[in-house]
This record gives C-alpha cells, structure tokens and sequence, in this order.
C-alpha cells in the first residue's frame, strides 16, 4: 500500500494528490473569506484552511474534485492538519481518477459475488432461496458499491457487501458448532438483512441519508421488498413472514431499532453475527491506528470507549 | 339497558343468563376436579368455581357456550364473585343468542360506515383519497368488527372502527383551529393507522395474537398493504411515502414499537389524537365503576394510576 | 408584514434598524477587543461581530438599544451572518420604538383579554369561576405581557396569554366530543395552569428565570397562590384541592416537574391539551422556515427530531 | 419488653392477647365461609385463618377491636402463622387496652418535645425560628403521634417526631464539623421537611392517605403552610423562600417527588440526613430480626437487598 | 434415553422412581400438614402434594432423598402435576443412585478434560499458559462438577465446563475468521471467565450461594485467584493485568457485573462468545419442549421472550 | 493567605510568578503558531495565549515550568483569562518553588497521620486493626500526597488522606448517635476505601490514570491488596472477607463501579460518609468564589446543578 495522508509525522512537508471531501466557506477574524477543506485519500481524512480565498478559489476547490498540493502537516490539538503553501485543481495530464481516493473493502467484487452465490447455491429450502436470489439480482448492482453505514463501520466503497460475506463465514462456522440452527435462515437473513440500505442511503461516496431512509429506514424499506418479492415469485409459505420477521428483528431491540425482538433463534443468532462483525471492524479500525501500550481514541458506536493494545502485542 | 352481573350488590341472589368466557380445570385439595369459570355478559366479567366437577361438567362448560345460573353475588378479596348454586347448559328453547352477551361499541355498524364514506370523500388530494378508499374496501368487514385490542381500551365488538370514527371527529376539530394541518394527511393516518390489526389479532371474540401479528406486528402490516395498494392501484407519487410513514410512527417512540419518530407534522398529532382517544377510552371505563369520593382501581396502560371522582361530580 | 432580517438572502447589502439583544466582549487573536452583538427585529434573530471595539463602542453597544446598521448578510456555517459595515446608535430622531423588534402574539391583547372573559363567564361552578376570575385580576397586566417561556416555544410578548387562549378553544372542542368532561375545571385549569410564570420569570423582554423561580418553579408559585386565594374568597370546597391538583401535574410526571401525576380525568386531559398547544407552535415555527422537500432544523424540545416537509405541500 | 407473638418458635402453642389489624371474609373451597386475621402486638404481625366464620364471627372479629386466642405458632412457607384453637373478644375485665399493643417510638413525647424545643431555641435567625415555632406549635399534636410512614421506616406510632428528632442529633453532630453549614437552616428543614405528613396521612393507627394526600402530597402541603406562617407572622425575608426550598427539594431529584432538586447547601445535606437516618432504621429493623451468619429478608425500600449480618458480631 | 417424567400426557398412570428437590411443610384449609414436593429425573422437575402427611411422612420425604410413586399425571394451569396414589422411601433393594436422576453435561468430564488440556497445549505465550495451567489444576475437580448457574442455562451438573469447552471451540472457529484476534488471550479468558463459580456457588447439586458468592462475586473471586497464582509462579509481565482484565470486563457493563468494560479486543469478543453459548443453550432447551408453529414458555433471562418455532422446521 | 491569580478583578495589570500546567501548540489565523498556556497557582488556574510563539518559545514554556508574566487580566465570556505583555523563564534566582503554586489540603501530613494512628489504636477487633495497619504502613508515602482525584473533589496534593481523615470524624460522630455500627469497620472501611488510588492514578501532580487504573480500578485492586495482605499476615477470619466487600461495594451501586451493592450496614454507611464529605468539598469550593444572591457555576459532579448562596448569608 502506498504511503497515504495519515502516515506522516507532524512537521513533515508533503507534495501529493488529494480528494476534496467537502469544502466550507468562513469569514476569518480579518473579515475575509476562506474554506475550511476536507482532504482525503485512501488512509483517511485531513483537515486544511485555505486563506484568503477568491471567488475563484471557491469555484475551483469543490467537494469530489482533485487538487495538487504541497505544504506541511502540523499537529492541531493532538490531530493532523495540513497547512497549505500550493494548491491547485488537477485537469486530464495529471492521471488520477477518483477511486484511487477512496477507500474499499478488501476483497474485489468479483471475489465477494462468487462467495454470495455459493451460499445462495448451499440453500436447500426452495423458498428461501429463490427470494434471496430474486432480491440479491434485482440490487446487485448497488449491492455490490454501497457503503454498510454512513459511519462507525464498514462505511467505504463496498462495505456493505463486504460486511455480508464476513457475516456468512461466520454464520457458517457458528452453524456447524450448533448444528439445530438453520443454516438457509441464517444465510439467508445474513444476506437481506441490510439490503434495504440501497434505498435508505443516497450512493456509495458522499453517503447520505435519502428522504425515504429518513421516513422509513431501510428495515421496513426491507421487509416490503421481501413481500413484494414473494409475491412475484408467487411464494406464500410460512418461509416469507420467517424471513421479514428476520430482517425485522435484527437490530435486536425497539429502542434499537426493531419494532419486535428476534422471535425467532435464527434471528437471535443473526443480531449477534451482525454485531460481532460490526464491532471486529471497529475495534480492528480503531487498534491500527495506535502502537502497543497506547489507547486508541474513543470510538462512539462501542459506548464511547477507548481500547488499549497491550504491550506483548508487538 | 338491562341489569348485569356487575350490577348487583354482594349478597344478592341472581337467576340470569351468561355467557362462558374461559373454562380452566383444576384439582382442589380435597383432590377432586374443578372448573374455574369467567363468566361474562355486557356488563363486564366475573369468575365461579364449580366444584366436584365430573367429565360431563367438563364437556358442557366450555368457552363460548351460554349457560343459566342461579347463585349469590359475594365479595372475594374486594372484587365480586359468583357462588354458584345451580347450573346448566342453554338450548334453542332458551333464545338467547350470543351477541348479546358482548360487549358492542356504542354506535352501529351502519352509522360508522357513514362516517367513514365522509370523512374520505371530504380527501382533497386523489392519490391520499384512492388509497384510503382502497384499503377500506379490502378490509371493511373485519375493520367493522374487530376490537381495537385485546386488553386496555376498546377493547370490544367494532371497538377498532368505533376508536377511528372517535378520532376523525378530534382529528376534525383539531384542524379546524390549526389551519396549517393537511386534514387529508390527519384523515387518512387515523383511518389507516391501526387497520393492520385485522391481520394482527384473530378475530371480534376470544380475541389473541396472530402468528404474523407477533412476528411482524400491525405497524409492519399495515405499512406492507398501503405499499401494495398504491401498487395496483399505479400511484406512485410521495404521498405513498408520506403515508407509510404516518401508520410507522404512530406510536411516536422507537421504544413503543415505531421504528421511525414522527418525523411530519400530521405525523405528530396523530400519535397526540391517538392517544387522547384511548385515554379518554379508559379513562371512562375505569370512573364508570365508581362513585364520587371515591379512587379507581389501578390503571395499567395509564402508568398504572388510580383516579379520583371529585365529590363535586354528582 | 414588513421585510425582517432573516428574509434577505445570502450576498445581500442591507440599511436598517435592529435591536441588541445581547452583546458580548472578546479579544481576538490579533490582541484587539470586539464585540458579539445579537440584533433582532420580529423576523428573528442575526449574530454580527463589531471588530476592534473601543470603550465607546462598548457603552453605546449594549443590550436593548436600537442600532441603524448598514452591512452584508454572509453565510457562516449554514447560518445568517451580518457583517458590518457602519454602525450607529439610534436617536429620538429616528422614531423607532423597542416594540417595533419584539415578536408578539399575533391576537391583540383586547382580543385575548375578551376571549378570557367569555370562558370565565360560561363557567357554571361559582367557586371555580370566582377563584380563577380573581387570579386572573390580580395578576392581569403581567399574564398578558410575558412570554410562556424564555425558549421553545410561545417564547414572544403576549406568548403566555396566547398559548391559554389557543389551549381553551382546543379544550372547548374537545370537550364538546367528550361530554364526560368538566368544562368548568378544564378552562380553570387553562387559565391558572401557568399563571405562575409571571414570578417565575423576569418579564416580557430579555426573559430569564428569577430567584424564586429558580428554587420554587411556576407550579409550587401557583398552587400557593390558588391556597392564598381560596382563603382571600372564603372558599373551602373540594374545588379548591382539585384545581391546585389541575396546576401541580400539569407536566404530567415527576421527573417533568410534577410532584403528582394526574389523578382527575380533566387533570389528564390539561396535560394532553397544553403538549398539543406547544407541538403545534413549535412545528409550525420550524416549518416554516423551510421549503416543501427539506428538513427543519433540529428541535431539541421536540426530542430532537428534524421534521421533514412534504413535497406535495407547495 | 414482655414476650411478642414473633418470639414464639415454632410448633409452640401460645394463649396471650392480640389486636386484630385487618380481617377479611373469604369463601373456602368447601363452599364455606372463613376469615383471614392479621393480628399484632408490639412485636408485630402474624397471620391466623379463622375456619367456618359465622355472622357473629364476623361482626365480633373486626378491625381495631382485641381479642383472646389459644392456638399453635406453625411454618408457613418460611413465614409464622398462628392456626387457632380457641378464639372470643375482649371485655372490659381483661382490663388490656389499645396502647399495649402498638408499636411505638423508643423515647416519650415529652421527651421528643423537649429536645425539639431545645434545638429552636438554639436558632439565632429570628424569622426563621419563629416560622418554625409558629408550624411546630400549630401542628404539635398530630406531630407528636403521627408514623413518618404508612410502610417502609419509622411506621410506628411517633414515628415522625421520633425521626426528627434523630435527625436533629445527626445535623448537629454533621454541623460541627463542617462548620460552613447554617445550623438554623439545617435544623428548621429538618423539623419541617415531613410535618406535610399529619394532613397526607390519616392518623397514627391503620394510617392511609388522605384524598389531600393522594393529590397534592405532604411536600407541596408544606410549602403552603410555610407561606401562609409567614403571611400570619409578617415574615417576608429571602429566609421564607429558602425554608419552602428546603422542604420542597428534600427528596432530592424530580423523579423521587421534589420538583426542584436541592439549590441550596443546607438542602443537600437535608437530603442526605434525611436519607441516612431512615436507612439505619430499617437497617437495624431488618438485622433485628436474624441471627449473625444469616441475610435478612429482603427490604424493598433498600433496593430490594437483603444484608448480611456478620459471624463476629455476636 | 429413557422416558422421563415430563414425557408423559396428562391422564397418564405412572409408576416410576425420583429424586425429592424439595419438600416443604404446608397447612391445609382443613387443618391438616401436607407436604409440597418438588420431584425431579432428568427429564425435569414435576410438582406433587402429599395431603395428609403425618410426621413419619416429614422425616421419610426429604430433599435429596429417593422415592418410588405410583399415581396420575394431571394438567395444573397448563403445567403437569403429579397425584400420588402411593408413594415408599427407597432402600438398597431398589439400586437406584443418585446421579441417574440428575441432569449432566452431554459430554463426559473426562472427553472435556481432554479439550481443555489441548486448548492450553496449543497456547503460545508461556506466561498465559502457565497461569491458566495452574488455575485449572488448582480447581479442577470442582471446576469438572459444578453447574455453570443455579438457574438460566448450563444449571445441570458439569454445566460449567460444558459451558466452556462450548465457548472454546466457538473461540477457535472466530479466531480464525478473524486472524488479528490472539488466540492466547481469548482462550485463556474462557476457560478463566467463570472458574470464580466454584467458590461462589455451593456445589453441583442443590446449588446455592456462598457468602463469600453473595459478598464478591464469582469475577472479584477469580481476578484475586490470577493475581495469587502470578505470585506463586513469579510471573509478573503485562499478561497478569491483562488475564485479570478479561475475567473482570466479561459482564460487559458495570450494571451487569463488571466494573471496568471490556477495554481489550479479546475482552470485547469473550463477552460476545460467552453471551452467545449461553443463549444458544437457553434457546435450545426452551424450543425442545415445544412442536413447530407453537411459542415456548416465556424465556426470564432472554428478556422474558417467548420464541416460536417455525411450522417448516419439522 | 497571599493573593492570588483569581483573586484580581478583571482589567487589572499583574506581575508574579505562575505554574504552567500544561502548554498546547496551535495555529493563529494568519498562519503563525501560538501557544495556550494553563497557568495556575494556589487559587487556581487562568489561560493565556502566547502569540507568535517561536521554536524556542516551544521549549522553555512546558508543563511544570515557573514563569514570571507581566499582563492583564481581562473577561473572556465571563471567565478571567490572562494577556501576556512579558514572560521569561524563572531560574535559581528567582527562589520560588513547585510546592508554592500546589493546592494542598488544609491540615499538614502530620497532623493527619496522628489522626490515622489515633483512629487504628482505637479499633477493638485485632484482625481488622492489623489489616488496616500493615496496607496503611505499606502505602504510606503515596496516601498521604496523592490527590483523591483527577478532578471533582479534593482533587488537590494530600487529598486522598484529607478526605479519609475527614471521613473518619464524620464516621465518628455518626457511630455515637446510632450505637448499633461497628466502629471498627466503619474506621476500616474509611482508611481503604479509595487507598487502591496510590496504584491506580500516576502521582500527586498532573495527575492521570495508570494502565492499571484504566483496566482494573482502585476498588479491584484494593480488594486483592487485603487479599494478600490478609495472607501476609496469616489472618483468616471473616473480618477479611467482610473488610473487601467494603471496599468492593462503597460505590453503592453497580452502575456507579461496585460489582456488588453494600450487603452489610457498615458498607451501606460508609457509601454515604463517603458521599457526604465529597459533596461537602464541592460544594464549599464552588461556593466560595460566589457572593451571596448570586447562583455558583453547574458542577458536574453534582449533577450539573448550580448552587444558590442565600443574600441572608453576608
């Protein structure tokens, strides 16, 4: 992996490209202008002010365009910030393009398409396996792109699916130590449980919330999708109200989320392989970032916590 | 209306008809069988033993058979009780009929019905009118007939429409003096809101939880059907939305089962008319049974609260 | 109504009177005093900064004087900025007067003053009538001068009055559909319930809490008071008990200021009507600063929500 | 202290004095029916069953009156009940009266008095000492007999002065050695905090609550009567606004019943001397009753708990 | 596995062998003793009443005593109850033991000796494994007998263990899905977590609590027992802090138990894995007992849940 | 006392010496760096800017380094900060030293260590003293400078012992008035209780939390102290496991980081003891910088309330 933004020391003067995240326009104290930007490449975010900004700085230095800029990282209470000495907007002959900014799941599409199906594939009840199919075809494409979350976990390019093919080695493994679950349940709500994100979220960069993931939640967005699939398929067996309710009961409680609590041991189950997962990226996320004997910063979505990598840990 | 069971005073003797709610078997301690009885007519419910009961007691005693009874009226632990002195089993000689031993909302079937063709024929917006009008149709004979709940208010024969006509009525008086309310929105939301209760509860008598009902639960339902009917009927624009997320927010709280707050206007206070409706319901219920100066027995759904008739009320 | 300084546009130059509101003193970084002004006029409020501030500008710059300002209107972090550009105090000249800057009710104090007058009058019960007329007396001027509260909501002159006035039409409405409840008891209950606030507050303009405010609040002030007046009157019926009742569980439990909850019916009934009354004001306020297709701003009363305005309401 | 109906082991067969608490009708499952008597002495409750109640039975073993019984001390679940041999109502020749078998406080309302006069006379504020003196003088009586409670601590006849009384001790001692604390302050909330209690409660015997202590509660009684003191005296310093604070803030937080939590120092520390003395009560009331080496039944008013009495301390 | 108590249909004669659980004294309304007894295979428990017991009957039918009973199966509010028709204490003759009426853990303690020595054989760190080496020897006969809890799940003899030779291998199949995890640290956290139990509970059968249970808890029990084994080993490096750590952290929350949360990765995930063993177990022997499209008995430690058991799962 | 740095009204010009607590690199507006510098003496601590700081500026202004300033102290949003007009760096001749600008607790190490002998000399029960004797022999140097904590109360050099020492007075007072507490575990209790600190925080100044404070805290390593120390000293009895479930539960509540809740009367004594003299050091300190009629600012610890000083207290 190439050197990225976050991996320099404070002091040190850097000359690279870099994506504009989102760019704020201020008056300083002097009464003239400036922005406030947000860089970003693959390790991560920086912060920087451009001073003294024109109109046609502010034309030019726009969320999701790529500027060329040297200057010297320095250390912001306790955070990295980037004083700028040059900028500039890059055109054709610099050869960036803008996935080289941005973060991505680990695994390619390809490779995380043909895990899917074979899971699918492993099914043995009919039922649940063509709706699975049926709604894996019809948002594969957003599938495969969008981010899990907007933040706290898996919030990159393709962090969704990646967070699902992590769910079902999982499913999988905690399945064959206790052999009563129902592995086509578990696979199955696995894979649908969060698809409803395709709707409830605006896009895999610059990831928002979209007025019906406001309105609705991609849970309930979920569970008329599944209805509507079984209808289609003309599927009508008990297998449609088992596989809404688990998608419905997977945040685990109502004040989480779910307007009814697993019912169902596979949904039990299914709330915990989510969070398992969940939290393994976090704290992994977190835990790079600090060497052994440290404590990381305080990550919100685990309780607002601030977890210590031990020393023998080298 | 006619005397009943909860009418008499404790010590009186009674020769009357009622109706078996529940019949539940037990072994005394002198070892031999026998059958606690919740009796009922439209007055409300009282418990009987009938001791020594033999095989035949069993078979003729069942819930929802009608039976005459001659006994006394005493008091069990400050609640009434039947003492049963003679007891037998109705037949077609007797003409009583079911009906009326049930509990019925004070309104008939016919006058709500007018009610309801009103206030959607009142809807200005087409698309808001056609769904409701739709869903009306596909539901009305259950929506006419089924409680609004098992327990804790309206709980009665048409209490589900009687609850919705009650509501239109507020919801009407309301947007009369808040101008900036959208009477279709307000309309449209009470009728809707809790029709997903013909599917979550079984039925107007012996009322209990559906299968889907505990797993997906009447909020899930109801959401699922307008997005059907918006489908057959090929509405598409942002009132479908708008009123999916009136009936998912109508309980007002994550933690009260809606997955989503209010997050509009007409949102809001329908949950605020809700809730009056219900309360006013109960309110009722619990001062009816009694006398001024005096405290109501202990409330549940109302945070478990006893109220007093102020003396002045005579 | 006449053009207010948050109807100008961002870019905007702008020549106008404004009050201060509130005015602060900073040093900034290049070691000069500045002040932070608040200025407001009906349409609401504006923060300005007034760079290197001299002594002379720090006596003339003080809250509740009228400045003449000519400036831009910039955009600071999604918010209305002014920048200065000249700055003077007003004088006798300029005949402008304080209330031409301070949002009041949109009824007339005669108005509300009447409207008061008829409920009292259409009371039956010559207790309740008699204590709440001669509360209304005593505390007359200020009840329909004060704000109902310094933020959230009804928070103008004349607010207090309003919001009763607002509350006892919804409690004749409602009442009217619900004739089980006590007209008398719930007007009284309108009136009195936060009459308090006339010492529990400061007054009309630049509203904060005062001593006894603070360490008793407006229910404890006013129960007294309804004591104090029932003794002055000569009355000692029941009334007097249930109408310190209807003030003491207004805000409906404990840990929302009530030492009791409500235990009358009408007691219930007044919580629900004066939450309906706020809401409305609170949502109508937040909506309409916004446009069909976005979100207000958070609303912290409102727990916080962002209400969302549909589309289809142009 | 004589020998008390809990003193008795079990299996032993007893023939003593006892009031009767409560009785209450109940039909056995023979058809017949019988009485359940919770009777006491000064040691406490027991329960015994009267089999095959007649109506003379019923009108001579009555609440209040005392009786004479032969009959066994048996097991119950864990729990004493006495089963009767032989039972009949007192005349006036068993020369035994109602004092003799109430609980009451450990030291003489003459004591109490004294030590209560002692300690106002040791306030140096004159207003403050006279509003006391003036609430004290007008309540004495029921002050002195009054429980602090209908359960939980200090339910006993002169509870509520006796729990005053400990608290004085406890201020003083508390005062000493924070010498920062206003005495006066501490000892006039102290007195006051719970005399609220003689018009919430019903009186010293079989003590219930009153419909005014049902719908107000003994704190907002209390601030009332303080206001109205000071009208009577002509008081009218910052001293009567701090004195209601005191009692209105001393349970501490909303939730537990004052509106406003403590402001003010003295009630912090009013709160916690409040606290810590009912604590020892029922602790010492709990441990009482258990050998060292055993847990005590569980207290609700202590979070449900139930405490270890150590093997040392013999 | 032969046929249990509970495997039979109410109206069944049986004529079988059982361990007594309990027996508890009783008076009945004819004022006669019987006795309560709890009788248990394992199967489970069934409840019987002995009427009419005479004092050879109390000291013949005591806990933990063998018994051979003829008598009926009957259905009591929905739970079987046992009528005896003839019961004996039974002697030498009848070789019947006490462990064939207990219910164990599927695998034999020495197949989970067996485990556990392979899961410490394969730890790398020699600190790690030399103190969960010694830990384990040290308790290892009780640690091999006693349940995992006196209620909730693994409550059976050699339910400790059981417990966590579950959770290894589910350790072992996370780890490495999963490879930052230190297989080392999270071994050794499960097999440590709950060795604390052996002092806090009182033995395999009949189990209670210790005082010292009551008093510190299984957790403060076994950091102490890691901090003296350290010692006596002479190891003194991070791991000893870290080990201590994981036992203490593994309730998750300081108002489950832990006083610190989990602050290690390893920590966070032994939390997840012990949490999901012991749910899979609760869930399994709460669906065991009820046929597809049924609900079980409501589950007190899975938030009082009642899960269903879906029709297809045949 | 000699004045110091927050005794000075705003606007005047100083010239003294001051602590530097700890100095933060930033970045001005105009590009140049700058340095906050916390400066504290006795009285407390103010904040400067040092603008335009160079290289050499970095290094002479650390933490725990004395400078001599020149400036004056202005109002920055009601708060004092500090404008530099000179500083330097103190050397030898300057004579001033650390201690001088260290809060300290009002009585002197001597004092106060006679105290703590007084207190054990008094103890009847030889295994309690001995315990007590040998942990305080064993931390002695650290519990007598350490802070009580980071921040809240008594967070100053010898806090940890003034807080005990205080707590032992009280205790003493409380034990005479309710003669049923064992003075020895009372006095016992009160020495550990917060002893595990000299372990658990880094040092009397620029205090902060150890690894080990963070993974285990002062409880749980305070009880293994006794652990061992019982061990060391070859004592056996329940004193020791009565003397860590203490320690263990002073926190009163499992939420609050007491794994278990006070179970013996002593413990649930001294929660409040503990609690009481906490609050009596915050609420002096915080009502010692305001005059009376005026509200302290929120204290944090107390939740969030601010404090009223009556006018009536001049």
């Amino acid at each position: 992996m190439t050197r990225g933004i976050l991996d320099y020391d404070f002091g040190v003067q850097v000359d690279l490209y870099l994506l504009i995240k989102s760019a704020t326009k201020g008056i300083a104290s002097n009464g003239k202008p400036f922005l406030t930007l947000i860089l970003q490449d693959q390790s991560g975010e920086i912060e920087a002010k451009l001073w003294d900004a024109n109109e046609e700085d502010e034309k030019n230095y726009t969320a999701q365009s790529i500027v060329k800029i040297i200057g010297d990282i320095h250390n912001y209470r306790g955070k990295s910030q980037l004083k700028i000495r040059q900028i500039r907007r890059t055109g054709p002959s610099d050869s960036v393009k803008l996935e080289d900014f941005l973060e991505t799941a680990p695994l390619s599409q390809e490779e995380m398409t043909s895990k899917l199906t074979q899971y699918i594939f492993d099914m043995k009840n009919p039922n649940i396996q063509r709706i699975t199919r049926h709604l894996l075809k019809k948002h594969q494409k957003a599938f495969l792109e969008y981010p899990a979350a907007t933040k706290n976990h898996h919030e990159f390019v393709s962090g969704l699916v990646y967070h699902v093919v992590s769910m079902l080695d999982l499913a999988k493994a905690i399945a064959s130590l206790y052999p009563s679950l129902d592995k086509d349940l578990l696979y199955a709500g696995v894979i649908l449980h969060d698809m409803g994100k395709v709707v409830e979220l605006s896009g895999p960069i610059s990831t928002t919330y979209t007025v019906e993931g406001n309105l609705l939640g991609h849970i309930t967005i979920m569970v008329n999708e599944i209805g509507k699939a079984a209808e289609e398929l003309g599927i009508s067996g008990e297998e449609v109200l088992i596989l809404k309710h688990l998608v419905l009961s997977h945040h685990g409680k109502a004040e989480w989320g779910s307007p009814k609590p697993p019912l169902i041991k596979e949904a039990e189950i299914l709330h915990y392989i989510d969070n398992l997962d969940a939290k393994m990226n976090m704290l992994d996320r977190a835990l790079e970032r600090v060497k052994p004997g440290e404590f990381t910063e305080r990550v919100f979505a685990l309780d607002n916590r601030s977890f210590y990598k031990p020393i023998f840990h080298k």
